[in-house]
């Protein structure tokens, strides 16, 4: 992650001031407002700005289910209770704006959230910043055999180096070209005077999908725990995964009861169908059941007995 | 607008208690947080929180269009370029919460506007207060004869004691019945301990359209100022634009310049459709044009002519 | 449910032509199409057009997935595969429109389901029918003990009859009031040439809230079985829930292997918590678990012995 | 364009088919419905389904607005209307859905639209297809000095050459080390049985920006012209203007009536500011009006002046 001067100014700037409010304040979440927390090679996520806290989800769920609630139940529980049956409206009364900067081909699957706010960087108005995405060499995988969306092991020696110096070389080569096409800098005066340079609109296509760009992201806490949930989740790419975890921390500082029921009850459960919950309801009346008369798949079978821990 | 005494010491306790933030504050609505502003007999309005300043719209175009704007525009000629130009992403970026009191009949108008988030007070959970909106003399109007939607003159004498007495008796008299078939005080205790008592979802059914609901309703300022625009406008319902004028109060109070944009771009001016724009453009070069050659529609005309505060 | 002559004429229009199309048609579905389901006393469900079927959502799956699933897998099992795993942007490719009646207190609790189309009768330029909801007498139930927002047993002789006279003379009572502030005809004409007539806008605002409205309501098929899934549950009122029953018949005739993968994976099925899975993994192992030291409170203890078929 | 033959049988099947339907069927549509139109040099539109016509808008308008209006309008008046009066829902009620073949830096445009319903073609399970977008030369601007998200004058000779040969062959490069870092054909087959191969969520990342790639789109007619009136815009970029404008065709067939409109009313027209619309009366009124005294600034000023079209 690379700030640059002027940037890393500002955000000491920001960090220095202080103002009083009467809004509901997190003092955890204060601690890090406008700090990039490191996330790949070149990126970063931070905090710009959040509404609300633990007590407003609470204060939500009191306006519409009465006064009466307020003697029955202390705010963990109320939490707990709205996680668990998924009353979501609640917790959309809580609303966090992140900035983020991120490979354009991870940017592409995160957009397709569409219950957000987005402001992204136009290459249309402005040069891209030449910083790529290069992997890890541990992050270097396969394809998966078992698992058309996945990762498979990591490649080892000589195909790794070709792997890495491909994706490096092509991506430098491209910047370069598009820095050409340009033919201008960043004040606009033209570099090579013979040449008239190309619309930053067109340039910009030449650059590969490694390429980083970044946006302000805006979403209420409901919808950021549903993209959490799939973004966060084993089955994500890991590109974009690493944004998800270093965001469940904010969260965390945030919000922290909504964030233990949210561990609790959307991370590390389990959905069970109709006939699976069948069979489970078998097992532990102690019966003996197979894949055979299960009425579940064979693909389903193993899924559930690996929800249960045990060999299919 | 009755507040109970349990409300106005919530209201007090909070307003008393300030913490430190690195937020963007705004002083002039920091003033008037989570203090009720009077909104027909009975309703309110009240700003429970907020995210975001002019600066956070500012912050968000400069993203989308690059560092060269910095030099070039100050943050109001920017706003009022975004305004004039319909660039909606960057008001996105600012969040408002309001905590409002209102006649069903208004609520049923206001959800039409799906892009908010809403928690209502439940009557599946709880007993709504006794409290209904009777208009005041001046607010009873014929039905207009010119437009199917709006309001003609004020009832006078005998009729509008009459409307009067009906409003008032009807709703007290259902919300009578209401709570007999409830048959039970807010601690859920039998009125009369002799019968059952109905279901608080069924009983609700009897209760007439001016009763007062109430709900958290949190949205974007690029949102919420679409509401306004048809909220507040001459066209919307008395009822409903009382609590939008009061809202825009509120506006003028967080983003000063991003009001002073709306008040420009968006109230007060015109939309011309292309045979409109013709005819102005001939009118402005001198040319005599009567409705039978201008391409428009009597009715076009007659709202043009009165666009342009012209006789037909 | 009572159509008007002119309304059944312009159905029985409608059901009588037919033309040919190259689009995705559901013969099941057409048999039904513009026909009107009844619901409750006076209010009905009819679906007016609808977009894709079964084969659509594949197609959507097979876009995203590649070419390669098409070997591997046939339309059902991808289905299935897609509920289980909540893809849900194939499901967002189909799309139905309704024209629902319903009473206002039900419509109230339906447009909380905010990503649909609605176009609702408007009180403000017409004047709404006499048609009000009055439950059956097995539908008048007293509030439940145990559930704040439920009921319980059925309300027995002179209670009922009560209750039953209340909620008719005072719908009657305001809809009377409601013509004589309006006073006029449909047409427009004045009923009493005495008197001038109360805005329709503001006249409406003495009916009850068992008045019936009715609307368009357009909406994709993964987006109505989310709707479907809360309202079709026990847990939903009784009023919305046989409208939502009476939709899922008509999803059946539509796309009758989304409808038994919904049936499988949505219905019927169970979400456990971390702590529960824990306890189902030991009880499965055949372990003795109580409440005390299983981690989970004595009502979620509860729930996940009633979920089990346990008990407690 | 290159369908592959695969595509254009599955084509020529689906157009062959056709079944009965008691929907609204729009002959003009059915004509081209599955059939590709081209746009840029290998992508495409075509609509694969609809829901809805010029009918099923007026029908929607009418519940809104009540029997009454039945005599008052016909359906041209009434859509031109509600154009007018920007009364959006009725136009909700009508559905198209769209295959696209587009370049991935286009996609980044338009998936901002987020009211729409989406498939892409997924590079994480499937492999992309070796097609780019390269201009033609009379694409090839340079930017434009006055408007920084704009094209000036057209490159000339041997720095026309140069890019397009940069353009070209940095697209093939890339791709070609995608398909050797991939390792695989189409079918998962190692290519050079010696290495592993690299996982496609990973190796997609070398693909630069103007490759192509293809979704289903879906939205409702309102949305739909929002996307074109800013899309179809003079002020859109080149390539994505020429989707907009085969797409408007498709609507100018769907729905002529509302085609007019939006023709009538959204294009071609004019948004006036309070400030312009007090400089129009003035000069309508004959006075003689300078920037200096206006109220406008000069760049607003020069807008209103180049809108009537006059010399500044």
């Amino acid at each position: 992650m690379a700030l640059s001067r002027e940037q890393q100014a500002e955000i000491d700037a920001l960090r220095a001031e202080a103002s009083e409010t009467r809004r509901a304040s997190v003092a955890a979440l204060e601690e890090i407002l406008y700090q990039p927390i490191a996330v790949l090679d070149h990126g970063f996520i931070r905090v710009i700005d959040y509404m609300g806290d633990d007590g407003a989800v609470v204060q939500a769920a009191r306006v519409s289910y009465g006064r009466g609630t307020r003697k029955v139940s202390e705010d963990r529980g109320l939490i707990n209770y709205l996680m668990r049956h998924r009353h979501t409206t609640p917790f959309e009364m809580c609303e966090i704006k992140y900035h983020v900067k991120l490979p354009i081909f991870v940017a592409r699957q995160w957009i397709r959230h569409r219950t957000a706010n987005v402001n992204e960087y136009s290459a249309r108005y402005s040069i891209l910043d030449k910083e790529f995405y290069v992997p890890a060499p541990a992050q270097l995988a396969t394809q998966s055999s078992s698992n058309r969306q996945g990762r498979g092991h990591v490649l080892a020696g000589e195909e790794a180096r070709r792997v890495l110096a491909l994706l490096s070389e092509d991506a430098e080569r491209c910047y370069a070209h598009y820095v050409e096409m340009l033919n201008e800098d960043e004040a606009g005066n033209a570099l090579d005077t013979g040449r008239d340079g190309l619309a930053r609109e067109l340039a910009r296509m030449n650059l590969t999908l490694n390429v980083y760009t970044q946006w302000y992201w805006k979403t209420d806490l409901h919808n950021l725990l549903h993209f959490l949930s799939l973004r966060a989740d084993a089955h994500a790419q890991y590109e974009i995964r690493v944004y998800a975890e270093a965001m469940l921390e904010t969260v965390k500082r945030w919000v922290p009861l909504v964030y233990d029921a949210f561990a609790q009850y959307r991370v590390g459960g389990a959905q069970l169908s109709a006939a699976a919950l069948a069979v489970v309801k078998r097992l532990v009346r102690g019966e003996r059941v197979e894949q055979g008369g299960s009425g579940l798949s064979p693909r389903e079978w193993r899924e559930l007995m690996a929800t249960l821990g045990r060999e299919g």
